[in-house]
């Protein structure tokens, strides 16, 4: 395996019988999963996902990434939530978080219908003018509101541009196999296809066509990533506390949360890994944040964090504990800091290093500092930044987060509070059938 | 003013009396403020900075600007933590998250010196490739680590591209006033300098050179940005809790937190402004999360992040509360929804309405969600989206932290805990001095 969890800065925090004296509970859990009786279990979609995903489909997607590279400058990935983290984590941890800037043989990828902002519209229509572009509709029912409206410009957009048969051409859209008006349309109109599975969530849907398409786009070797996601499928089956990583870091973030450790703050070191952050904090929040409990998800990219919420973590109040990946070997070339002959910094102990040695020497520190500031740490390490690693982290994830909200006392799988907003906006914005609840709610304005 | 704040949604949560009840604390803190006989209390400039700035050294910020226009294509701002958040956050607030992307007339502008990653370096080295290159580096010392390495770098990049001499012509250095090995060796190499003053902390300093030569580069009026907080200062200078917004958000948040709110999440409706919550949480972790106290600062931005972070902050643990940033009227041009003649989207009642106000709607649904949800919201409107307003918005989060820090009982102006991890970092990494923490340090690794 490439990820491999290190609880020795937790120690101080948890003793040894903790952690055994949460086996019961933690196969109790997974029996839940693996039996397939637990709460939401029509969402488990994603548990067998990296072994017996749809072949056929699979290699559609690499076609439609081949022709989407040729025909356009920039892609317009149209999704909100789970059905545009995933891809976006993925491409900005293995491409980079600058991948629009950079030279490239790829199209650039820009992300729309994740809000409401005549102000982020404007900007990509003007970003778009001159190029060439083709759109990834991501949208299981086709009927949520931001993606729908994003999809409406972007489809009048492209139809201006090149007449409807070509924009057609252009357009690939990703929604429910069968029903929903989405698929129904698409199959009109010509354009071609992909599934979001039933029985995967959004949030744990990065592995199905919602986020490979976008990801094969940007030139990921998507194949390595449902090989690492596959191999951790199989690392991660027993329920043996001892032998099952994923399952360990379930069972200590529960007895750090029931000892009043309320926040978990996903760390990394690396630019590249803010987004996956992102991933990560819906993943878990939205999993484990309902009836009134759960670990609020948070997250810092260091060292540059160090310089604002450091302070907080070292000596703030101490309802944190933090987990931390490490990422050892990055695929980029090591790079060496040049001397300073004057010494202007000060700092010339530090000449000839490598620099990515002083980031592991500042992670080793900070790691330390905080230990002593009262916050556990949870070590995850990575052997590398590359799309099997990255595979294996997701289904880490994915698998931890189940046990851990089962362990909670939750349905992992459902998000029964994402539709209060919605519901409370189809009626202020005169949606029919929302005649009362407008009333209701309009009195309430000011 | 354009900066409002309204409390109308957290009434349910905190009565009348509560807050009536703060009043003394408050004018004690304001005393201790305005008096200067608190804790911290050397660096209380940027109070009156908006006033008081150096009118001299503006003008030479506004003519190094313009120089920066004219000879680059890439102006790469080198600074860590207050040294480049608040630059970030009002260059991309008030022109675009997405500047560098734009076709426009100013220099694009990245950031460097925030990380310790050489996948970073290696993509900004590649991005500079054949294009025309200016540096402004920011660092009160010149011997943090991070800004110190990619001074180093770019400081040879450009040395070995244009000469020592048009090198010299390119690096603009923002730093203490006399002291300090940068500032003798900036005058020695011939860079121009400007000022980090004294008794400015990092984190209060955007509106010194440290944030005006960048926000300048960008295009942005700087003059609007300074009247809009000097008639802030003036705005907010009673202590009459009826009469002062800035005072009442710092008592509001401080009764809350007494209440078990240990997390404020600040919110915002627009990408542009998530940079703007960065700079915020760095201004209140750094400012109140110390001596084992503090509220946790958190941030999302809305609507896409009610798909990820929303289900916990409607349903899950209840020791949230909300800061809603609402910008009623955007600077950008309305947009309407086309009309979806098929209706494949089933939401034919949003053909022809504004964006922007689907989007304030949005808002207000949320808004009652969430207090429904048991949520604590506190609304700051603002009435546009411009330097003016900005300036006002800064000021106000900068003084209500001062007086919500004495509330809270600690030292607003410090941040001893950003040490912890540097000591242990240099000795970790042999700097001389450090031999014995170092051993101690080593002891305790893997």
């Amino acid at each position: 395996m490439s990820i491999q969890l290190n609880l020795k800065s937790v120690a101080p925090f948890i003793r040894e019988h903790e952690i055994d004296q949460m086996q019961s509970q933690v196969s109790r859990a997974h029996d839940l999963l693996v039996t397939g009786t637990g709460a939401g279990s029509a969402f488990l979609g994603w548990r067998t996902l990296p072994d017996d995903y749809d072949r056929a489909e699979f290699d559609r997607i690499l076609a439609a990434a081949s022709r989407i590279q040729k025909t356009c400058d920039i892609l317009i990935v149209i999704g909100i939530g789970g059905s545009y983290l995933g891809a976006r984590a993925v491409i900005d941890f293995l491409r980079s978080p600058l991948y629009n800037n950079l030279k490239k043989d790829t199209p650039d990828i820009y992300y729309a219908g994740n809000c409401i902002s005549s102000a982020s519209l404007t900007d990509l229509l003007s970003i778009c003018e001159g190029r060439d572009v083709c759109l990834n509709v991501i949208s299981k029912s086709g009927t949520t509101t931001e993606p729908a409206v994003a999809f409406r410009i972007f489809r009048n957009y492209l139809e201006k541009k090149y007449g409807k048969e070509e924009a057609a051409s252009r357009i690939y859209v990703t929604t429910d196999r069968k029903r929903g008006t989405l698929k129904q349309f698409s199959d009109k109109a010509g354009y071609e296809t992909f599934v979001v599975p039933d029985d995967v969530g959004g949030r744990f849907s990065v592995l199905s066509a919602v986020g490979l398409l976008p990801i094969a786009v940007s030139g990921i070797d998507i194949r390595g990533l449902m090989e690492g996601a596959a191999d951790a499928a199989k690392a991660y089956a027993s329920d043996d506390l001892r032998r099952n990583d994923a399952y360990r870091y379930a069972a200590v973030r529960n007895i750090l949360y029931r000892k009043g450790k309320t926040t978990e703050i996903l760390v990394n070191y690396e630019p590249y890994a803010t987004m996956l952050s992102e991933w990560w904090k819906q993943l878990f929040g939205e999993s484990e944040g309902k009836d009134g409990k759960g670990i609020f998800p948070a997250s810092v990219t260091f060292t540059t964090d160090l310089h604002s919420m450091g302070q907080f973590i070292q000596d703030g109040s101490r309802n944190l504990f933090e987990t931390v990946i490490c990422i050892r070997r990055p695929g980029t070339a090591a790079y060496r800091i040049p001397a300073d002959p004057m010494n202007v910094d000060g700092l010339s102990f530090l000449d000839g290093k490598d620099l990515d040695e002083v980031r592991d020497t500042a992670m080793q520190g900070t790691r330390l500092a905080h230990t002593d500031g009262g916050v556990p740490n949870i070590l995850i390490e990575m052997s590398g930044r590359d799309a099997h690693a990255l595979g294996e982290l997701l289904y880490f994830f994915e698998i931890a987060v189940a046990i851990s909200g089962y362990l909670l006392g939750v349905n992992p799988f459902d998000q029964p509070g994402v539709e209060a907003y919605k519901n409370n906006m189809y009626a202020l914005l005169g949606k029919p059938g929302y005649e009362d609840r407008k009333k209701a709610l309009e009195a309430r304005l000011d």
